[in-house]
């Protein structure tokens, strides 16, 4: 029997990665996404889909209401910044960040792990191509585990989780030739910070200038589906 | 101005009594509760009364889904435990415990601070008289924080939030004292795993027990209301 893991998976391309990753190295993937009130909530539906053709054991959708204390452009009626990357800016942090957020979806998936017997909770979070938010940073990740295992039943009891994080040192073009040959449909997935009804890109957020650019960088075509008049 | 704080407020007594102190500290208290499908809901209605009667700046209540997970008699239509206390039995972790319950609130506590701009978190966990839950222990508390200040933009850009747990060392009878003291109504407190729909206890359940017992340690009167036939 496959060994059960949670995947956290937001519908867009790291963690569609993920997932393949996951089913892989063998493990049952219990895939969780939350619908958080978020601007792209097409992502949601690109998760539902990624979980199909990925075939996964089991998908659930958490409601969780993000807005409730607002505070970010993803969440927010602030808008998106566009035409430009992070790098290309400050260090700072950006708007776009959103408060805690992959605390909270870490704890969710503690919870989860914990009631299916999961030791494993994979998540696409990379500090190469990103985004510049702190919560996607090597030294956060270990700092979860540790206190997910003194949090835990599990942890108390045994080892408790492990978080993995294979796509945190690798670059948005490794990523998805990586992807690629583990049969990852890219045009199921959504990168777009906002996206239109339909889930087309805008092509001029952050997230999506570093999509476009990975797939470049790659040498592979991007299937992204962009909003009319935008050219990945 | 009054420093902001996010204090966690579940209804219970100790909770109550975290809010006080926040309160007696020269805090604006944003309190904060859940809607967790628990078994007793009676809980955050406890919680707003006792926001009102503290007069607090702010009470958030959020709805989260831990039921979607389930694996705790607190959230499953498992039976909760009567007549003895944890202490009582073995040192094993209680069939009430909630896979994750602390690090999701702590984490959406996190998320709210950050928003508003507040550097301090209280919660009323205790290691003394207690369930036997793991992330109620001192050593929890610290890895969460230190999870916490990698966590987030305040982290990065200034100290991040403290976690304050003013009761993790006290007994439940110094807890009541300290509180009564303050002007703590401990009749608008809820401390029951299974009330009534009028919010009266079961006077049987874990929680019960230790509350009745830190009443007669205090040696004060016990406002508790119970369910007809029940004595405290």
């Amino acid at each position: 029997m496959r060994k059960p893991a949670v995947v956290l998976l937001s519908g867009g391309l790291d963690s569609a990665t993920v997932a393949a990753i996951a089913d892989r190295d063998g493990f049952a993937v219990h895939a969780l996404s939350f619908e958080y009130g978020q601007r792209h909530s097409p992502e949601v539906d690109a998760a539902r889909r990624i979980a199909i053709a990925l075939g996964v054991d089991q998908h659930k959708v958490v409601k969780i209401d993000l807005r409730a204390f607002g505070g970010s452009a993803l969440t927010d009626d602030i808008d998106v910044p566009k035409d430009h990357t992070q790098s290309d800016t400050e260090s700072d942090i950006p708007i776009t960040y959103v408060p805690a957020r992959n605390t909270i979806f870490l704890s969710y998936a503690l919870a989860w792990s914990e009631v299916i017997g999961a030791d494993d909770i994979l998540l696409g979070v990379n500090a190469v191509d990103y985004s510049g938010y702190p919560d996607c940073r090597p030294e956060y990740i270990e700092a979860f585990q540790a206190m997910a295992r003194l949090a835990t039943k599990a942890g108390v009891e045994g080892n408790g989780a492990t978080i993995h994080t294979p796509l945190i040192h690798a670059t948005k073009a490794e990523i998805i030739t990586l992807g690629v040959s583990l049969g990852v449909d890219y045009g199921l997935t959504i990168s777009c910070y906002d996206p239109d009804q339909n889930g087309s890109a805008c092509g001029r957020c952050d997230s999506c200038l570093l999509r476009s650019k990975g797939f470049r960088d790659a040498g592979l075509d991007d299937p992204t589906s962009y909003q009319p008049g935008v050219r990945g």
